[in-house]
């Protein structure tokens, strides 16, 4: 997905909320904003956003000198999450679609993050999701694709929804490669809480090789391209990853709830939406 | 009131938001937000956000070429709001409190101009305003202000609120200066808009000579200063020039609807509230 001009407003907005979460010094966040400000005519409309974000998170660490300002906030979702975990797996259990109750799972999980310390708000979130209507719905054509595919290449979106993640990845009944990021931007997955919730139990996990917060594969390394390349079914979780590949020349499937109007536009859908969409099949 | 590192972003958004008034080619309004971004680091926290949305406007003018794109949506919302003034004039004519019933309806003005070309909104947000509490509620101090008032300085604000305008200075029975912008920025009050309302048939019109949002008195010209300096009761009009005016050292009066969390927070009161707050008194 391409970079529309909404987005370079909300690139200021991302870069004041992720500086906050790194240092509380006025100056210092007034320096940020004036970096990413006179970043912003380096940046073509035809980038995708998460190479933006890239930048600007490489910016915050380089500023604030704090490599990784989400790393407690991502600890307290992910044992969030890990609380919720058995009721989860017990629904899903429960359940005349399993499969289909474990994607609504998934996507549930890249919700909550929005709504760190809202423990009501997750509840209700899952009681919503679960009755959801998907505003796109590939549903039989996943489930085909699950029923001849080999292999599965799962590319993982922030830390506390790899928790939800397993869930499906436990359902999908096949050998599962967990794709997190290669080191830590915003509150995206990397190898250590995916280890930490135990990913590496049901399933392979490797990096992509990108700092950038989504999937772009100019900047993802050749273990993973590989991977990429001859994966029978791919899974890629959330906007960023979304923005990333939206546009490759590759059958995979879109699991995601909508956040921001202008990937809605994208889409052609809702803000709050929740898609499972496959692309080239 | 200062500029806070919030308002950063919401500079690109106005910047984006108006540009696209001025013109629909993508280039340019990439150009416009390159050149806004580059403008950040020359912004001081200390500036008022008026100063730097004159410097922003004048940049719409200059990469666009149009000296007033808000030109139509001026003329459109003051067609408007003269439909409504007649069953406003009336309802005021019904009421208990005249005074009170016309602050109101001035305050109503300040929202409508965000509603263009929501006619249902109007007539709701006049609904509400009227049995709205105000957050801050100087009232008994702003009447005996106008008791002993001989003469009121009223600082306007955007176009279509000054109909809403004209309806308050029928009430106040004092000799009323009534102020407007220099040059067209934004959708604010100029001279042309208030002769066309017929401000001029109940009050002087004077511009400040500023070409700020808002009311910034080192950007003000000598006679406005004058007037301000010796006007027994100001008015003052919106959050343009809330922001510009609330740090001077000069008793007037603000009358205004909170339409940003910064200014809610500034004034310590909460998003949509409606105040009227007396300061220096």
């Amino acid at each position: 997905m391409k970079t529309y001009l909404d987005c370079l407003p909300c690139f200021l907005q991302q870069t004041l909320r992720a500086g906050r979460v790194a240092t509380d010094d006025e100056k210092i966040l007034k320096q940020l904003l004036d970096d990413v400000g006179m970043m912003l005519k380096d940046i073509p409309l035809e980038n995708t956003p998460p190479e933006t974000g890239m930048l600007i998170y490489q910016k915050i660490s380089q500023i604030t000198g704090n490599k990784d300002p989400y790393k407690k906030i991502k600890r307290t979702n992910v044992e969030k999450a890990l609380l919720l975990y058995p009721e989860l797996k017990e629904k899903v259990s429960n359940s005349e679609d399993r499969l289909l109750v474990a994607i609504r799972f998934a996507i549930t999980g890249n919700v909550i993050d929005l709504g760190v310390n809202k423990e009501f708000d997750i509840v209700n979130e899952i009681k919503k999701i679960l009755t959801q209507d998907f505003a796109v719905f590939d549903y039989s054509k996943f489930k085909t694709a699950l029923n001849n595919a080999e292999n599965i290449l799962y590319i993982g979106d922030n830390a506390g929804e790899a928790v939800f993640d397993k869930i499906l990845i436990e359902e999908l009944n096949k050998p599962v490669t967990y794709v997190v990021r290669e080191i830590p931007v915003i509150n995206d997955v990397t190898k250590e809480e995916a280890r930490f919730i135990g990913i590496d139990k049901v399933a392979k996990i490797v990096s992509s090789g990108t700092t950038a917060p989504g999937t772009i594969l100019d900047l993802c390394n050749e273990k993973f391209i590989d991977i990429f390349n001859n994966a029978d079914l791919i899974i890629s979780k959330g906007q960023g990853n979304y923005e990333g590949l939206s546009g490759v020349d590759r059958s995979l499937f879109f699991l995601l709830k909508v956040k921001c109007k202008i990937i809605a536009t994208n889409i052609g859908v809702q803000e709050d939406d929740i898609i499972l969409k496959g692309i080239n099949l």
